[in-house]
This record gives structure tokens, sequence and C-alpha cells, in this order.
């Protein structure tokens, strides 16, 4: 019997860990860490040192994996994110079978939170599905509130909804009529530039919430072309970049 | 001169706490606490709780203040809000100046997170308008991540955007159609109800993350009366009520 937890960790600060997060990570037999992926080296680094600050128990074993890569050869989208899915969890089986062989509690740690844009819980129901798992899941800080907090916006206005979206439906689908604000994550194209400008405002964040932060915001008009200069050469600098932006009409 | 800190403290949680919200708690000179409001002397209560377990600096001082209430004679809903954000501002200065008259730092626990469907940060701009205060905000956890991680549910499907809304939203203008996912908060009338429930997911969660926790999930078919009669009785109960939904087609 496996119990799985995935555990929010916030976005790369190690003050945004929960004390239910620090709680589960000194719970836990054995903790997976991927050692590929975006950010790379920063981010299992980070992973790494957030374990090394906040875990005290002697008894938790922590233990790396190389994260299979998707096949480009694989055109289709979907099938491309399954088959990689489908990889992952068959290196978390072997990595548990290997290291808990009669069973025993593991954890994952997650960034930002479990349940937003990311593929942890995904994998977890495909392990799911092939052995007996007791999955719990502890939430974790998101980028969108590192976002409004750095910022110090409200995310919504008053008992108005809001829509939290992608840079590809951004771009594909335009503006939804549902929403006057739209939080727009996973965006590597700059895709504020495929709407209407004017009388929109944005709010942009690398970054957010770790020490390299960069915030910008302004009239969409105004701060549309500094923000691509300053994402393609932050980008640069670092290797990889995360952002987020939320913009109003 | 005057710091501000919105302390997001989470669901209710102790453990929700981030340890960025425990060290602000820690570096201010002044906590305001509300003892009136939803949930009144509950929510009161455990915000002196939270405090009392994390707060190991002598001298931050804890003070309570009588929250005004709204005026039912003013019937425009807006106005109403806007002359209840007005009183309370001024209840916040007539308080920092009585503590702290030559300036210092100020915070204020706020549930779930500072930027969403709360007042503080509206009240804490009316403030800036009247004199020199540093605003900053300390993330916490949300209700929708206390949601999504007690039922174990990504919130988003693969790619796809999801609208945070209110019930009353939901009520007046049905199912926006930007997104095949709705979260649904400050919905004190089981909304719902006024939708097509057919081939529609329900995950629901009163009290989400505290010890009184209440989840049921399901068809909406099947599930919509048993939640409406369960949040019935737990209102009953505990003589208020803080609950969430996650809708999915």
């Amino acid at each position: 019997m496996i119990d799985l937890t995935l555990i929010g960790i916030g976005t790369g600060n190690p003050q945004h860990l929960t004390l239910q997060a620090i709680e589960a990570l000194n719970a836990v037999d054995l903790i997976l860490i991927p050692n590929k992926g975006a950010g790379k080296d920063d981010l299992a680094g980070l992973r790494r040192e957030i374990c090394d600050q906040v875990i005290r128990n002697p008894d938790v074993k922590i233990t790396e994996f190389d994260l299979p890569t998707r096949d480009p050869k694989t055109t289709d989208y979907r099938q491309r994110v399954d088959d990689w899915h489908d990889a992952i969890a068959r290196v978390w089986a072997d990595k548990i079978a290997t290291h808990l062989p009669q069973g025993g509690k593991v954890g994952f740690l997650v960034w930002g939170d479990p349940s937003l844009y990311d593929s942890t819980m995904r994998i977890a129901d495909r392990l799911q599905r092939q052995q007996k798992i007791n999955l719990s899941v502890v939430p974790g800080i998101t980028s969108i509130q590192a976002l409004t907090a750095s910022h110090a916006i409200p995310v919504n206005e008053i008992g108005a909804p809001f829509t939290i979206t992608t840079g590809r439906q951004l771009r594909d689908h335009g503006w939804p009529n549902s929403a006057d604000t739209l939080v727009v994550m996973l965006d590597g194209e700059c895709s504020f530039q495929s709407i209407e400008a004017a009388d929109t405002h944005i709010w942009w964040s690398a970054y957010a919430g770790m020490p390299e932060e960069i915030l910008i915001s302004g009239s969409l008009n105004d701060v549309s072309q500094r923000i691509v200069d300053t994402r393609a050469a932050a980008r640069a600098d670092h290797g990889w970049i995360m952002d987020i932006y939320l913009l109003r009409r």
C-alpha cells in the first residue's frame, strides 16, 4: 500500500511553504525529485534547497529521477502529452518499487499548487489505475497569488467573475466575453500582443515571488513592448523563465 | 509613515499559514482583528488562536475593533458596500492613530488570500488616499485550493480555461460560455440549482480545510438536494457556513 502526497510548495520562494507542507515533507518515507524539466538545474536545485531547509526527520529519503522527455515524433499534442505522462508514471512506479518494496509514504514537491496547470495529479491517477494508492494533496501558493500579492492588487473586481486561461487559448480564441479580468498562464509567446490593447491594463510578473522577480504594469499600449523585451532578456540571462499576467479591461 | 501588511492566512486551518505569513505576523507592531463579521465569534477566535500559535515576538500588540455593519437603509448594493468600506477605513485610521501615533507597522489577517473576493485591500486603498501608507501583501491559501486539495482534483482540464464566479453571477447570467469549468464562491443560495444539471459534475466543500470540513461530490443531478440539505443543517449547527464548489460539464 502506497500513500502518495502531492505537496504544493509555492512559486519558488521557500517562504511560501505552509506549515502543512513542512509537516507533510517530514512525514514521508521517500521524496522523488525530477532532475530535468522546466528551469532544469535551477529548479531541481531549489527543490533540494527547500528540502534541506525544512526536513528535520532523518528517515526521509530523497531520490532524484530522470524525467523522460516528450517524443517530438508524436505530432498530436494531446497524444504526446499522454505518452509522456505514461512514461513518467512508469518511472515513478519503478522508483517506488525499488525504494519501498513493502509500501510506504511517498511525497512529491509540486510548484505552485497541485491543482493548477500541473501534470503531477494526472500522473498519480495513472499510478492509481495500476496499484492501490492513497492520494492526498497539500495546497500551495500559486503564481496567480504571487502575481497579485507582488502588485498588491485584487484579482477580481467587486462581485465580478474572472477567467484563468493560457497563452494558446488567448491567441486562438481571443478575449472570452464572460469576464473583464483574465489571468494568463503557460504563455511562452507574449500572447497579450494578439489582443486589442486599447483600454486594457496589464500586470505582469516573471519569477513571481522569487529573488529574481520582475514586475511591470501599466496600460497594455504603453508597456507591451517593454514586457516583450524584458522577458527575452531575462530568459537569455537565466536560461529559463516563468511568467504570468493579469489583464483587465 | 505606516507600513500596512495584508497577510493571507488560509481558510481556517492554522496549518495553511506560510513561513512568510508567520514572519510577517512577527514583524509588525500592531495587529488589528475585527471582532464581528461573518462567522462572528468562531472566526475572531480562530484569528486569535492563530496569533497565539505563531507569534513569538512580545512586542507585537493585538487589538480588536468593532466592525461597522452595513446600513440596510441604503438600498443600492454598491453604495451600501462603498459606505461600509468607508466606515471600516475610519475605524482603522482611528485605531492606528491611537496605538501608533508615531507611525509603525500594522498587520491584518485575511482569510484565504487578500486578492480574492476580499474587501481588505479596497479598505487599505481608502486609507492610502488619506495618508502615506506602504502597502504589502502576503499571499495565502485560498478556499479554491482547499476545495481542490480536499477532493484531490485538478481545477482545470488540460490546457483549458476556467472561470471563477459568484453565486449571484451564476443565477443572473447562467453558465458563461467561455469555460467548461466554473468555481463558484460567495453563494448563500445554492445557485447550482439554477443551472442545467445533466452532464454536470459538482465538487462541493463547506468549511474547506477546517476540522468541520464537509465534502460532497457527484453528478449534480444525484447530489444537488443532498448538498442543499447538508448545507442547511451545517449552517444551523454552527451558526455560520462558508462553502465553495467546482462545476464541470
